[in-house]
């Protein structure tokens, strides 16, 4: 178990922001995070960082203020959180999110009142999603088993046992050995992830065609010059993977050429509220309509943070075989869950179009990428799910069949 | 034990920082007192917290920082917290401190380090001592137990046992029963503290004379219009505790009128460093000469913070036979012990004279007060010590005998 938490928190270091050495590091995390969160820090001082700081959370404490706290609170914003975020920006750190929320953590608190914080906490967000999109900052959004998640995924199982075998899902899905291997084994998955963003980037599909016995049925437009990405990204040339465990290879849809219905696989946990059973109607890349069987306000919150988050921001294919899924494991959680199902995004797009990086909004939005505050994940991969491109020529090639990427 | 623990989350936030309806509340605390800090952020929405913020503090995390991080990092201060601290010291917010550091946290920390850090927050900290000096902040520092605390206090106990030995500990120094009735057991406790402070301001004696078998011998002159205070601090006339427990009736020395030698008879953490068998000899006020046989070198580096650490800022009277002492433990941590011996502190000065409320720091070293970026406690109450006031007119009054006071 010990060898296994080092060699993860050796991937994150390593691997997952590809730390330099000098640079600092900035940690994210939740105070039951505090032992994992302190192995990562050796390990990233062992490999060279100038710093490590820690912004920690706390969900109980988040919960408390939003019943509580008096409603002016959630318009202030967070100017230190801004200045520091500056300071983050000049000198050029690595971010590190590790997260181990209970999905659940919000469920009952009342949704206007996330929304205003949301959006006073706007100039942080942007300070961050500027250097994401202009390829400049080193990022990792990783997780971390704890007793309130582990409860909600093992509701059965004792709360040590929870514990254990959520990490035991982890290492799973992240490649962890314990054998101090795992870089070497996401090097070679990379593999993999090139191979198939060859394949997409050669076609340069003008059309993806969904269609699911759930419902889906959806045309998605892809903008010209777009490319498809897996794995690492890159920062001025450094590769590091943005997320820890990945299996998606994605891109961005045009954002005023998607038209059709999409109905949802998997449940979404959003803002610590379950989202289930996601239809939406789509009129050229508008969400024109849109509903859930649970969670239905926070999702309409979420679509209406600003003109943008009605419109799609990433199209993501993940094979139904994958290993996340074949886990066996509902996460609760989008960052494994999304690895183990095609999904999209609604909201901002990542800047998936050559010659696209550090645009200006309006140019961002002219070339068919979406800007907005937001971005949510949600899964659309089925077991029956197919995805054809369609070529500028007209040729219709299956991609993904069955499910399963065929590439 | 859960009713103890809400009792003395209740005993905070009533007695400690008396919280007003619709005040905020901002509680700093390390990773460990999550659980605890929790708590008290309930209490404090029952009493009707504007809001409760956490700045979560970690020993672990720090001391890496200190062996590993580059050392200009230390000299780069913090313009975000003092961002926060005037966004705090603007609304009129409560301060709250938990502490549950393990006495030794940074034992071989590379004190040149710990000091650059602590001039570099220098702002940060001048922000906080101006408005505890001027009246206008209500601020308690309390304790909560912690594995490692607990570890060093009970070495020979299971790490379980130590920590609810601890709490016990903790709750019989804190009048906390877990009837609810702590507060009220302070307001009682109160009378004894007025009934001495009023005999102690009537008397204004222009000297104090110690001496102590370990070989401790001093006259210490009191400034023109000083006043004692015990218990309560009133701030805009609303009583706060800011320390619980407290048992010392205290004033400020006469920062030029000090004379002698000091001799201290319990070890004191400075750093997370134990310093033990302090010696010092003052002349006209001036610590000219200081030794120890343990951590010497931390002393001198607080001795050598500025020109002001080199006098003496507080004199506190406490009974041996004091419900602290009676535990029959050492805590290893200052906010216990000092209260279970009388004892001085180097460095700045509260404002402990009629009328130096709001005073420049010209005006409050002209009448004798003391100006310094640190404020360090130090015990020299012993079993024989004997105490004797000296009045304008040349009257001894005993205050102090065998180590009790005899008010």
């Amino acid at each position: 178990m010990e060898a296994k938490l080092r060699e993860y928190a050796r991937l994150l270091v390593q691997t997952g922001v590809s730390l330099k050495p000098g640079q600092r590091l900035q940690i994210t995390a939740q105070v039951e995070a505090a032992p994992f969160a302190r192995l990562v820090a050796e390990e990233a001082f062992r490999a060279g960082a100038g710093d490590v700081e820690m912004i920690w959370e706390d969900d109980a404490i988040r919960r408390l203020r939003l019943f509580h706290a008096e409603e002016s609170v959630f318009d202030e914003g967070d100017s230190h959180s801004e200045a520091y975020w500056q300071g983050v920006a000049r000198r050029g750190d690595a971010d590190l999110r590790i997260r181990c929320s209970a999905p659940t953590a919000f469920q009952g608190v009342d949704q206007s009142r996330v929304m205003r914080e949301y959006r006073a906490m706007s100039p942080v967000r942007k300070l961050r999603m500027e250097r994401m999109n202009a390829g400049v900052l080193q990022w990792c959004i990783a997780a971390c088993a704890s007793p309130a998640w582990a409860a909600e995924v093992f509701p059965d199982l004792p709360e040590e046992e929870g514990v254990a075998k959520l990490w035991d899902s982890i290492f799973a899905a992240c490649l962890v050995e314990g054998d101090g291997g795992a870089s070497g084994r996401w090097a070679k998955k990379q593999e993999d992830f090139t191979r198939r963003v060859e394949i997409l980037n050669r076609y340069a599909f003008r059309t993806l065609r969904y269609r699911s016995g759930l419902g889906t049925d959806l045309t998605v437009g892809l903008p010209d010059n777009h490319f498809w990405e897996g794995g690492y990204s890159f920062c001025e040339g450094r590769p590091y993977l943005p997320n820890i465990p990945t299996e998606e290879i994605f891109t961005s849809p045009h954002r005023l050429e998607v038209d059709g219905v999409i109905v949802s696989s998997l449940p979404l946990f959003l803002s610590g509220v379950m989202v289930e059973g996601i239809r939406m109607r789509l009129e050229r890349g508008k969400i024109v309509e849109a509903s859930a069987k649970t969670g239905e306000a926070v999702l309409l919150e979420q679509l209406n943070v600003d003109e943008g988050a009605r419109y799609l921001g990433e199209c993501a294919l993940v094979s139904w075989d994958s290993p996340i899924r074949n886990t066996g494991i509902l996460f609760r959680n989008t960052l494994f869950d999304e690895n183990a199902s095609c999904h999209f995004a609604f909201g901002d797009s990542y800047s998936m179009v050559r010659g696209s990086e550090g645009m200006s909004e309006e140019e961002r939005l002219a070339i068919g990428l979406n800007v907005s505050e937001t971005h949510v994940d949600f899964m659309v991969g089925t077991e029956d799910l197919e995805v054809v491109g369609i070529t500028a020529d007209g040729r219709e090639i299956p991609i993904v069949v069955n499910g399963n990427l065929t590439l």
